[in-house]
């Protein structure tokens, strides 16, 4: 071992999503959305000036923080933009959980937090779900350093409500409290609605999902600005630069154009509430999502040999390894056209497994 | 104070330069190019599917870092990409700067290595520049944590020879020796020279300057495959997919057009040494500048002076406080016209103020 490997920062890597490629596969896998972004994004890339690309764009992202505040109702000042949600998320870790106690979140949830926990050394500790995947506030109950969880969460898509957001809130004025909501455009109630009284709270959304626009890497934060301030001091130590120009103008337009926004996610919801009755005649059962995925278990065939199956035909979900989770498969929501061809395939394919073979 | 105030992490926040909007103004303050991306950026722009951009990008950019490898003769998996070279060198900072012991690096030069090393908690020490603000290669003889400095310097412009680079290379095989060449393009020789010979050798780069991106966020470093992949499990620890989609494809075209960027380049360079005779008439002394920005003194008017003057006419330069650094105005090579502007400006202000006042 060379002397300069033993300063080497040693961290278990999180392995992404396949992102495979090919025009004829059908890509269920990573929640994005099955439609374009607006049309307006279409019409800024084409007339963007590439002359600007030789200049810095605007640290503070004005162009688009003045443009969510107005959407949302809130200042300015209370908007915080990152590259993606993940970094957003990372952002707030690294600024709000410097505590000796543990931060707490749910034991099955999006994966990042644990991962960030363990590069950024926050204790954590991890609170399970219940027997039918939802979160307890109650489990929130105890001292802690920070609370974080997804809502919906993810891979489950379950909603918790809003009084039961504010009840883990109202037990947790120590400390920050993060609502991660990436999916809470296809069905729940922003905990933005609380933000008024709760000046710990802070809510993370994404343009990843909703918005179309995973390729873009946009997230955001709103809370009190004094929490956004102390965001903003620890992104300036990090990279004053984070949002390049065409995220600028592109996010912009994705959000200007909501009549778009509430049909897109309109079809989502329709196919989704389609998919629900479909998989279930097909024999799965599955927590009753509320985002823009099913995490789906069949009565019968197990789930890592159906997403072989689906794999060979082209067809990606998610499928996750570890107990409890480890019979699931998370699908995302597609077109209709996308589903259809799912359906058909798990028919045909589950009746073949069924009739033929025993488990 | 509110109980959860107190565990915010506390950072100074670092402030970034001023980025003035207006056709009119002449910005010669971040050493941007003046000169737009390569013409195959437009075109990219022009054709870029926006129906992509719903998709995550590839968390890999390997488009990106196999482009990068092809032109400076590396294996892809020997590149690191992220959102600008400070994204790039905070990752560094984090992978690599876990010792006890202090990292070292030049007292004048990029402000972001001490902006990271307290947001990180990584001690540093901070290694005088001589009297011609010169690196000395001694000053980093002694035992350290890990030695990071900018070659050319910014913000002198100095450039280290390779020989030089090569003496603290020899002298540091302990620990990783990071050479951040953000302005190695307008006339230095690049340690890449060295990377066979030192596997604790991390070169870091970035489009912003040479390449006309600043506006896109693209960064990168070379080193030995170990190196890359320990960063690598970093970045995956923090935001797996930190390049958007628009900054893979138009980079990518950034690196293909080898004329335009030996052109714009070499119209810099002629500029600069232009800038320089020009200068020296006009009452100004400087470092023998090897980047694209010129750090100037001027034999009777104090740097503030002139630096408010030329903003007043819209001439943005940039000034920085601190002791020796006060007296230089650092000026960003433009294109000839805006030069031109800047010295018919200062030719006639200079003598203003040379006959009628007294400092």
């Amino acid at each position: 071992m060379k002397a300069w490997e033993k300063n080497i920062r040693r961290v278990v890597p999180y392995v992404p999503g396949d992102q495979p490629a090919g025009d004829r596969l059908i890509k269920l896998n990573t929640n994005e959305n099955p439609y374009p972004p607006a049309p307006g994004v279409r019409r800024a890339l084409g007339e963007m000036d590439y002359d600007r690309l030789r200049k810095y764009p605007d640290p503070a992202a004005s162009v688009l923080t003045e443009c969510l505040a107005g959407y949302y109702g809130v200042d300015k000042n209370q908007v915080f933009v990152g590259v993606g949600s993940d970094d957003v998320l990372a952002m707030a870790f690294l600024t709000f959980f410097n505590s000796e106690k543990p931060i707490l979140f749910p034991d099955i949830s999006y994966s990042f937090y644990k991962v960030w926990a363990e590069l950024f050394r926050i204790p954590y500790e991890m609170t399970a779900l219940d027997e039918a995947f939802l979160i307890c506030p109650e489990d929130y109950y105890r001292e802690n350093g920070g609370v974080i969880f997804p809502n919906p969460n993810a891979p489950t898509g379950l909603l918790l409500g809003l009084e039961q957001v504010e009840d883990i809130l109202k037990h947790n004025q120590d400390v920050i409290v993060i609502v991660d909501e990436a999916y809470i455009d296809f069905g729940g109630r922003s905990a933005l609605a609380l933000l008024n009284r709760y000046e710990n709270l802070l809510v993370v959304q994404t343009f990843s999902k909703a918005r179309s626009m995973a390729g873009m890497r946009i997230g955001f934060a709103i809370g009190a600005s004094g929490l956004i301030k102390a965001m903003n001091d620890v992104k300036y130590s990090y990279n004053s630069y984070t949002m390049n120009m065409p995220s600028l103008v592109l996010g912009e337009e994705a959000v200007r154009d909501e009549t778009y926004f509430r049909e897109t996610v309109g079809k989502i919801v329709n196919t989704r509430e389609q998919a629900k009755k479909r998989l279930r005649l097909l024999g799965f059962s599955f927590p009753d999502s509320m985002s823009n995925f099913i995490f789906a278990k069949h009565e019968k065939v197990p789930a890592v040999r159906i997403f072989q199956a689906l794999k060979d035909q082209q067809i990606y979900v998610r499928h996750f390894a570890g107990p409890r989770v480890e019979d699931y498969l998370r699908i995302t929501i597609g077109t209709d056209e996308e589903m259809e061809v799912l359906y058909d395939f798990l028919e045909g394919y589950l009746r073949g497994e069924i009739s033929g073979k025993c488990f």
